[in-house]
């Protein structure tokens, strides 16, 4: 009966408010539950992060809305998915690329079925006419079945992985700087062992290296404001600075190159 | 047993997290939903616009709270309004101006029984001292005649309505500018009929001149950074510029004038 | 089953989602309320005063959370508190420190007890791996004192209270500017006698002077720009401008001193 909601609408205006309201005209027991509203405007990866970051703290069942859609109103088709437990409702244009790699079995559906639209559904406004009230009928026990045919080509983000550069350096980026400045990276426990670390990796991040790994944010050592490197809670490796901002001391954003060197 | 809030309190305050606790202490079974918090502090019209837009996407029986309220501790009056379904609580300066427009039958209500107030109510506080219980109390069944006299003499908003000017012009305003940068105006398709648009509309913003008139935000056609108009989701013409801002495009913003001419 | 937050986390990351997730996957059935995201980050005081004014209003049984945390990681303990009827979780920071003194009978746990922990808890989130799922389970009926053994050596914030000065002055200061600009600061009617107001009691700020004691925000009399105090509804005294933001005029923020001068 939870549905979340992100979206790039921010708070400022009325549109997840209207969003809320369709949910609940379609499902008056749902239990809303907002995720972010602040993506960068019409940034798909960024939503396809976040969503990634947030879903799996919520219980099996909760239906997630994701409205970051730059082509409302073009052919772009709108999509149910099931996947790990979890019901994704949508635009099809690649915000659930980051889930659709981690949860399985995964299926996936072109919503067509317009009778779990909001009557008289506007041209512009698909998060209150077309998502929302369709999230509210699975949140109410529809089938994603039952909302249109099942798809097999659905749009997977193609969604920058680190890459092997020349003698075994990897090349990662920053995919997210988060309130407190930290940075985070694209890169994972799979791209770098444990006992790679161990053995003396270095990071470059514009022309600064990082040779400090910590466990903790907030780890013994020295606190002076030399950044560090941190696997996040979200599973990717971070850079920060104790009681600072990385992306300040840095000069670090989101797109910025990180490389990795081994021994 | 739907209770929505829309302020000028913004986010970083305890007002908004205060206002909650009042309505649930009043009824825990309220269900809390945000429309914003970020109306320009206050800004009446700007409440009666975002509340307008976002109210009837809610079902019936929802109650709306609005507290964009200048005058608390004056003398202004308390109001509950009985409209469309809808039930509305908060003071009598217009910030349900829009609303009252649209519902009927209308019912509006001086509200003066404190027994539905909070104990103790402060004079600077009634979004939390008043509102906010009063609305609990109407989510929870009291009727609105229970919570003081039926008055007529309410403050209907004085809003600007587009107006006739010389050879057939007519004369608008931007009433909202939203997060992606669209440019809200006050004109509706009674003021702008559809044939009038075919035999060829122009509008005049600023210095700049828009002849391009779209179904939706996505359409086809070219994709210059050209300005077109397209009719919003609230019922109401829109600047737009496809993936930019037209309020930077045009160097637009709120109160600017948009003038229509019509062959 | 009510469940509040309030963080340092902002609203544009995944944190907070994150959180709520982790409340409800602990207890489906929890009510969730936002005080704030918005505390200035890391700030423990701003953190603690935001939390004594919002959360009496909320009825008895209400669970609060609070996350500001600068030393997650570390090995500051997590505590759980009863007080008032209310329940607190949080970091053992301080961040209670203005509820402790309201609330009484006071008790407060050392949380330790792993069980209610997400499972795979990581050391950088607590907000979502020990603090949420410890207050869904509290909201669900758990006992504070299954969560850990009591203790007495938990932190008081040693906040700023006002200070009597030479010639019987009392040195205060500002705590929080709202959104308005209104200036809070942390002058009780315990500081600050009615009797004292009326034979006139000046209030020095920067190199200003204030007289003007008001009873409400929008109160009679002049009209002018000039800056007046008045009794705010958290029970402390502000320091205000009509229709205008009292920290813009005063060129004053958080950490000014305020002078009171009584005859």
């Amino acid at each position: 009966m939870i549905v979340t909601l992100l979206t790039d609408f921010g708070t400022s205006d009325y549109f997840v408010g209207a969003m809320k309201g369709a949910v609940l005209a379609a499902n008056p027991r749902a239990q809303l539950v907002d995720i972010t509203h602040e993506i960068p405007p019409q940034d798909i990866e960024a939503g396809a992060y976040t969503l990634l970051a947030a879903f799996d703290a919520f219980p099996a069942g909760t239906v997630h809305v994701a409205v970051v859609d730059p082509g409302v109103g073009s052919s772009r088709r709108a999509v149910a998915a099931e996947g790990g437990g979890h019901l994704f409702v949508g635009p099809d244009n690649g915000v659930f690329g980051h889930v659709y790699e981690r949860v399985a079995p995964l299926r996936v559906f072109h919503v067509t079925n317009e009778s779990y639209f909001r009557p008289r559904a506007s041209e512009t406004f698909h998060g209150r006419d077309v998502f929302a009230p369709v999230a509210g009928a699975l949140a109410g026990g529809v089938s994603a079945e039952e909302l249109g045919p099942e798809i097999e080509d659905f749009v997977r983000l193609s969604f920058a992985r680190p890459e092997r550069g020349p003698e075994g350096t990897l090349v990662a980026s920053i995919i997210h700087v988060d309130r407190f400045g930290n940075c985070v990276t694209n890169i994972t426990r799979q791209d770098l062992a444990e006992e790679a670390i161990k053995r003396g990796a270095r990071l470059l991040v514009g022309g600064r290296e990082i040779r400090s790994f910590r466990r903790f944010f907030a780890d013994e050592g020295d606190r002076h404001s030399e950044p560090f490197a941190v696997w996040g809670s979200a599973g990717f490796l971070e850079l920060a600075v104790f009681r600072d901002s990385a992306a300040r001391v840095l000069g670090a954003g989101r797109g910025q190159k990180v490389e990795v060197k081994t021994v």
